[in-house]
């Protein structure tokens, strides 16, 4: 990781912005700018000067090894309990803060800093090369512990014992974490789009959902199949048909340069066609990296198009309350024009045809 | 869960400080409240008038399904992607907020409410008996997970592995997650207070410690036990031994009445007599609960009392980087006076003599 170079973007940010320093307290950010993963910490990045670094002294001797191996070994640790006190201190008076996710306590505390808006987030929504091997490696790991599992059988076994199997898979593979609480739903409970997982036991007839992902160097993979158990019924069969070509049409048009707001229109009125667009009440995807969910968010509001670069879910879904529910969903990278042709790539690449499991 | 009564209770708080309304989005205090455990939702609690739940439509069954289950049935939910505007309409002028962790955007855009204080969080302190009972399940399952890890043999086998192994079996024996990323160092990682674990293989001669537990309906255990593999050196059964009785020594005073800042004493006038206090530097003991790190926090400046019904650690330590360290933690219940007369409840029931394991 070379993070200097994130650190100096940002700066451009905040002269752009006309900033003289800003301070990057969500530890998500932090981590970005800086390859710092402990609890507690926070940069102070300045137009004219070094970058400070702050952290408690739980983290002293993390702090100073992670921001080595990200080449920042000349950055300044202070080692304070009161992080944004000390910050502030050395800040000049223009100093903007992350008003978004820092607490009203905190802010209220000091000369109430300016609003920063979300500028590191909009630098993370772009990948570069390692974060893009991350986020491979992580769906990699879970399309091949799903294809694993698979292989059946699952009816007799409890949703609980079923999610776990799939999570111990993605660990056995190499994965540091799973990269949410599995959801794991059958027969009715797949109606839910976010159902935890229960001591139902899964049966023949069944359908089977399971949206779940590894996470790798802390970059996550999201990925949802549905499957039945058994046969499947013709009703089951029309709905996976309606939601696998709403999910093939929105996923289609995420190309570089294309408005934010086209995949979702393509995967709504595929569904509508279809007459299921009443049964879908989720949201269609959002971006993915060193958070499951981040910018961009698809909706039809959004007012930007994407960029290459770019990691985002497709995950259309049809949801019948007492009865049931499919979703699919992939993890896809929009890829350079000049890498095969700006085509989608699919990082959870595995089928999305209905399989049926024993 | 009778959950009826910790909102009347949070009433009584607020008529006490003369508010009319607060807005609680803190998710953990939302569960605490109404029994809620998806990832949006806030509740409206008013002097006068019927509580309002508010979340988006992901969460409309769950939400419904939960807070009956918490005996909330009659509480109006209402379906809305704007839980602090909506909330804001329907509560009187005089709102307060959660301002130690509500974020200044939020706040920005409405009416600036006043801060709440940490009320709930204060009614949180104190535990009911599903509380504890849950608290101490999930401290069992916790002590007979590590019991049966230290059977062993442990040598040849990596940081990352025997932490996976341990997880694993907490799951099987009922846990429903772990209760934090489980801290496995060895060799001179235990110096670092908060390790994660890496590759480094485990050999004679390392100490081992190990710093984990379970969650159990939301509830988290927090244990630690240091053991060595092979024999013990002299200076490890001397950090051990020294650790053990300020361990001992602050377990002691976590009895109704005492003051917080008393078992921080006793605890670190042991590591001080022992001539180890300069090598202890992290904090000594939280409350556990709902979240794993909440109030009371021991400290010398803590001005309070210890509560019946409070859940606690005791965690004293001695970090000598670079060579290895040693903690010992426990979570501790303080019970009532009429309760086998006040004595520790200590629920991570377990040996905490050195261990020497293959």
């Amino acid at each position: 990781m070379a993070d200097g170079t994130r650190i100096e973007r940002l700066q451009d940010l905040l002269r752009e912005a006309g900033h003289a320093a800003m301070y990057v307290s969500d530890l998500v950010n932090v981590r970005y700018l800086t390859g710092f993963t402990g609890s507690n910490g926070a940069v102070l990045v300045q137009t004219h000067g070094e970058p400070v670094f702050l952290t408690d002294g739980r983290y002293r001797d993390q702090a100073a090894a992670e921001l080595a191996a990200a080449g920042l070994a000349d950055v300044e640790i202070l080692v304070t309990r009161d992080l944004l006190g000390v910050a502030a201190g050395r800040a000049p008076a223009d100093l903007v803060a992350e008003t978004h996710v820092l607490d009203v306590e905190s802010w209220q505390k000091l000369d109430r800093p300016e609003a920063s808006g979300r500028l590191v987030e909009r630098l993370r929504e772009v990948k570069d090369d390692d974060e893009i091997a991350s986020l491979r490696r992580a769906c990699e790991i879970s399309c091949e512990a799903l294809e694993a599992l698979l292989v059946g059988p699952l009816a007799g076994r409890t949703e609980r014992e079923v999610a776990r199997d799939l999570e111990w898979r993605m660990l056995d593979l190499g994965a540091e974490d799973r990269a949410f609480d599995t959801i794991l739903a059958s027969g009715e409970n797949t109606a839910i789009p976010h159902h935890q997982p229960t001591d139902r036991v899964l049966r023949a007839g069944d359908l089977v959902k399971v949206d779940f992902g590894a996470k790798v160097d802390g970059y996550h993979a999201d990925c949802t199949r549905t499957v039945v158990i058994g046969s499947a019924a013709a009703w089951q069969r029309e709905i996976h048909a309606a939601v696998k070509e709403s999910q093939a049409a929105g996923l289609d048009r995420l190309r570089p340069g294309v408005p934010v707001a086209e995949s979702n229109a393509a995967a709504r009125d595929s569904l509508e066609r279809a007459g299921w667009l009443d049964a879908f009440t989720t949201g269609l995807g959002h971006g993915v990296g060193l958070q499951i969910h981040e910018d961009p968010f698809i909706a039809s509001a959004h007012p930007g198009r994407l960029a290459s670069r770019t990691v985002l879910t497709m995950e259309p879904g049809i949801y019948l309350p007492g009865r049931g529910g499919v979703r699919i969903e992939d993890t896809v990278l929009v890829t350079d024009p000049d890498h095969h042709g700006g085509e989608p790539d699919v990082l959870t690449d595995m089928t999305t045809e209905l399989l049926e499991i024993d």
